[in-house]
């Protein structure tokens, strides 16, 4: 399976990517909408989206290509973002002299990086490409602040691991494709996620006669957000429901909502990640993953 | 009025800073953690935090922290982020061989980008930082992508307006004071808005109930999101009200969730932005602020 996905090799969409399939390959693209136009035009088989971070939160323009294009939601992806300090092999954390990265990423590992003294902070355009940069100018005495994968694939030695600031930072990663092969990417797993986006007029009342159609069924709502539309007085609001879309309750409760949205888009519907029973969690055997794919390369 | 805000000087912070009062003078700050010790030791009378950005979504970092913190919100601001392209005083667009900026605003500003040829385009810790950096080392050839307000900081020429892809980005951010200024900042502008955050157990119908306090007052919700709280099966949830909070229907809807919702805390409650009369939506009106501002540095 070739999977697109926007950045570098060895990104942290890519490792989300690997967490879907891991015997996936892979298409790096230079924006978001190249992903949505590898899956349509055919030359990936998917694509994985970075939708919300527990720290940045929703990433609202990956939405709005959700709404426009029509590429279905298959599957959905935690991935705990775990930054790792990694140089040319044999250097140790007091050779170095500058560290680079993605300015998002210096910030999320800001107490680690002050306890470096007399060491350079740089910024750069991404955390792989940092890695990237200092394995093809074998660059020694210079760190980055990558995934332990960006270290696997450019074959940089791991200084310190877990260095960022807060340990509950995770990324929620959607998988798209093509609505023809929707049901092959799904196999027989239950369908019990359900992603929609509509819109309302802003009246008092809207949001909770929206939100009847569902409390009425029992069906429960597990992620709610609003955004102005961009046109006055109207709000969009995209929900999760755990629900499959094809349960007749579900079918129902989203009649009754068009009876009243202006519109509404049903984004996909999915097996839900299971939390308790996530292997990859544990940094080890992400690690071997990550060495696994390297080694394959 | 002695304003915190996290950026170099010339940042967005700054811009919404002035916008909220043109005669202040402001404190740069490292973090958003800084911006809240400024304020709470008095060093600063206020500060100024991002909470929301049309295309990056929620930045629940701040969210935090001003659940966190004893500082209440006094006033929201919104303001449209629209790039320039700086360089020093003389410079061509034809004579630029580098143009540098902050990752995030590369990227708002990728199709204009890809229309310059022969151009680097190298990424840095910040839009403003960019600006200063070009009028520091004196380097000719070299653009930034910052604020109209960096290029008058730093003296820079535009040579371009509104190179950002997308119009319709704006960033909202908030004013925080101490509790005992609170009334002062407000003065005699009507309170009509406020913001609250609480958490629910993750049981159907949960959310359906607690916006039902609201609803069934007539209280309009014109912001709703919801975030996993970080302990297991319960939620956070944010919402901003259409009314004040010592309005009567407001206290008693907020007794009335205080009776199920385990957590609950308001934010403040403030004088909502009127978008309709927005003078500073208006490029050049923004333009002769951030002039005016420059001058009386």
């Amino acid at each position: 399976m070739l999977i697109a996905f926007q950045g570098e090799t060895g990104a942290y969409s890519e490792a989300a990517g690997a967490k879907y399939d891991p015997s996936a390959t892979f298409l790096p693209c230079p924006a978001f909408e190249d992903v949505f136009a590898a899956v349509e035009g055919g030359r990936a088989e998917c694509g994985v989206l970075p939708v919300e971070n527990s720290i940045g939160g929703t990433i609202h323009r990956n939405y709005d290509l959700l709404v426009q294009r029509p590429l279905p939601i298959v599957a959905e992806i935690e991935l705990p973002v775990r930054h790792s300090l990694l140089a040319l092999p044999g250097t140790r954390i007091q050779d170095l002299k500058q560290v680079y990265s993605h300015p998002q990423a210096l910030a999320q590992c800001e107490r680690f990086l002050r306890s470096l003294t007399g060491v350079e902070i740089v910024a750069s355009y991404d955390t792989a490409g940092s890695a990237k940069m200092i394995r093809q100018q074998q660059l020694s005495g210079v760190g980055a602040i990558a995934s332990e994968r960006a270290g696997a694939v450019f074959g940089l030695e791991t200084l310190r691991m877990g260095v960022q600031d807060q340990d509950d930072n995770t990324t929620r990663f959607v998988v798209v494709t093509r609505e023809a092969d929707a049901a092959a990417h799904i196999g027989d797993r239950p369908i019990n996620k359900t992603t929609i986006v509509f819109s309302l007029p802003n009246v008092p009342g809207a949001l909770f006669k929206a939100l009847s159609v569902f409390a009425l069924r029992e069906i429960d709502v597990t992620k709610i957000e609003s955004r102005p539309s961009g046109r006055p007085w109207e709000y969009l609001f995209y929900l999760d429901l755990a629900i499959g879309q094809h349960d007749v309750r579900c079918g129902r409760a989203l009649t009754h909502l068009a009876e009243f949205a202006p519109s509404l888009k049903v984004l996909g519907s999915y097996p839900s990640v299971v939390r308790s029973a996530e292997p990859v969690s544990a940094p080890e055997q992400e690690q071997a993953q990550d060495a696994r794919m390297a080694g394959g390369r």
